[in-house]
């Protein structure tokens, strides 16, 4: 096996080529284990932990269900649920393809936040199908992270799955990303000197990620952002819109521009590319003064940092060989803590503003152009994360307790 | 709380009782854990276990699937799906209370076999749901073992999960009890110097359990078995029999008896019980010389141990706190262990027959009236179990390798 190539080209914290053997040595066996909480030994251990002791928790979980949240692991548990519709930048590659992603991510779960997770993969991409597996297997998990599964069913299937299930759900895809750029944009216009309410945003992508950026951008306070996908501006008159996009063309778009990047960009504070496109050089300059890029897509961005910055005070990519990392880790992990902590049953718009809060608040005195995010690594993240969200559960009455 | 009352009357091993606050205190937080097989801490790590590196193994799983058997935890996964029907003697509660018995099974293959195991638990009691829903996220997982799913519908749905799955696939509570009661009378049969082909079997019991062991006694060699529901003896000339007795009906009973217990265990050698129910002393005399009683009714053996012993020269039950203890946990983890390691599409009848003959093995020349097969707590079992397993799917072509 040859090493992999290295596709960037300015990098400053470059790591070690990872050769394609460490890779799969990496994943021999899979990288989860199911371990036991407390030793099975004796027939004592047996006879609590399985019959007979086992039919009191039981008989006690029935007469009052909430006890499933304290006396088996599921209070602790989320389920990362997809179909392999949408994984990475590989695309729709099947449930069991997608498996070393899901685990990956559960791994990221217990490292992150100490939460159990366990990968469910769905054999089929029909969107009932898919709600209705969710739904009947709902009492094995305590928390559902949905994740990538592809757009725009993943709008609906979160919808129905959250309407149908009392306890927390999310598409991280939307949400987490959502989260950590308006952490980052919280921070970045601190660092230019600019308000939510003031700057003129252009989004480019309409997929999950850039619904979910642009809907808390909205509720953040920001009102001018223009949405492109690859046939250009979203707006109503285009009659080309599915009912997601419709959503964008009537509560985006408020000057109604029509057209391409070049139109959107005139005179914007700020670019946010979660499209998995690529820009060119010469649409940056007619950006406004001390603008802001965020060029997120992976692991190629949008446009490279060196050649972003000399138009930009402000620059972030997803890549963990740049500097201001937006990545998913910084959310998810926190959010689900936070939102299990408190039994709460939804995640909310408020919990996800308290996330990004939490994450922005992180970076405190030591802001700069170039950090304007905690590291992906930083242990006080998701704690931070979990304390802030749990607190919103618990003042907006979703909590259990 | 108060302490349990323990309602064994004679006891040799009593173990000191538990009190219900020991038994909560024993499933506080659940009793399993997701863990890492490998740290996840530098941001090597991350790139090896997540992005980018990822996106290699699921290339490598898209294009060879038989790769997830190595590459991901499901090679060594066992999902433990119910529906909650019919648990333990606590009957239909449902798929949240039934999630502590599912937890406790999988530290039980965690601890025995060293297998990763997961609980799933279905809110439906509907067969096609169950089955499709099992069929739709089979990507998880490497084997299911379904468990405490009631009779009738357990039948079939094993029968169309096995039929639509290339994994392992096993309704415990028909083979695992199967399994070792044929190990059990195998070395009974010994101490009585009698033969399978010669004897006469009344099976009392006609759900999950007495099915399956009327079904493997036949493989077995055992051509006189009378079986007996609530009713009385299963015969053809009765007009109020499920699909499943009618299937009885045909294959046992050869003497073609009709009536009660009374008339079935005249002159019988083997009395097995797995019924729930309770059987009067005053039918015991009539059994053959030397006739072998196991009572498996659990807690409450259909006939206590002292009283069986009158009448018989091999008495064994569930319970742990008397001799010959007839317990699931000697079958499952060897037989799921032996088949995942095979790689095996299916678990056979022959696998089964495999399974029960090591059991037996292992007590070798210790066998005693009260030893006919070994202790619940052997370590030696599962690992002799998985070995013969293993050889049988080998052999058969079943095994992937």
């Amino acid at each position: 096996m040859t090493t992999t190539t290295d596709t960037s080209t300015t990098t400053r914290n470059p790591l070690p080529p990872i050769s394609d053997d460490e890779i799969f040595a990496g994943h021999e066996g899979g990288k989860l284990s199911a371990e036991l909480l407390r030793p099975l030994e004796t027939q004592r251990d047996l006879s609590i932990a399985y019959t007979p002791g086992v039919a009191k928790v039981c008989t006690a979980i029935k007469d009052e269900p909430e006890l499933a949240r304290t006396h088996t692991w599921t209070g602790r548990l989320v389920a990362v649920i997809s179909d392999g519709s949408a994984v990475l930048g590989l695309g729709d590659i099947g449930a069991k393809a997608s498996l070393p992603v899901m685990e990956g991510k559960c791994a990221l779960f217990k490292s992150f936040s100490g939460l159990n997770a366990i990968p469910v993969v769905l054999d089929t991409n029909d969107t009932d199908e898919i709600v209705e597996t969710i739904v009947r297997m709902a009492p094995t998990f305590g928390a559902v992270n949905l994740e990538d599964i592809s757009a725009p069913r993943c709008f609906e299937i979160e919808d129905r799955v959250k309407e149908a299930l009392d306890i927390p759900v999310m598409h991280d895809d939307q949400h987490g990303t959502a989260v950590v750029v308006l952490a980052a944009l919280t921070n970045a216009l601190r660092v230019v000197n600019k308000s939510f309410d003031s700057i003129k945003v252009v989004l480019s992508g309409a997929g999950a990620a850039g619904v979910a950026v642009a809907k808390i951008l909205g509720d953040a306070g920001v009102s001018d952002v223009v949405v492109l996908d690859s046939k250009g501006i979203i707006e109503s008159g285009r009659g080309d819109l599915t009912p997601t996009k419709e959503w964008l063309a009537a509560n985006t778009n408020p000057r109604a521009v029509s057209g391409g990047i070049d139109t959107a960009l005139a005179d914007a504070d700020v670019f946010i590319g979660v499209s998995g496109g690529t820009i060119d050089e010469k649409h940056l300059p007619q950006m406004a003064d001390d603008a802001v890029v965020f060029a997120l897509s992976n692991p190629n961005p949008e446009i490279t940092p060196d050649i972003a910055s000399k138009y930009a005070t402000v620059v972030a990519t997803g890549r963990s060989d740049f500097p201001n990392q937006i990545n998913n880790v910084l959310a998810f992990p926190g959010i689900f803590r936070g939102a299990l902590d408190a039994g709460a049953t939804d995640i909310t718009d408020d919990m996800k503003l308290a996330a990004a809060r939490a994450i922005a608040d992180l970076v405190g005195d030591d802001l700069a152009p170039d950090y304007v995010v905690p590291g992906a690594l930083d242990a006080r993240v998701a704690p931070a994360v979990a304390e802030a969200v749990e607190a919103v559960a618990n003042a907006a009455g979703v909590a259990r307790g």
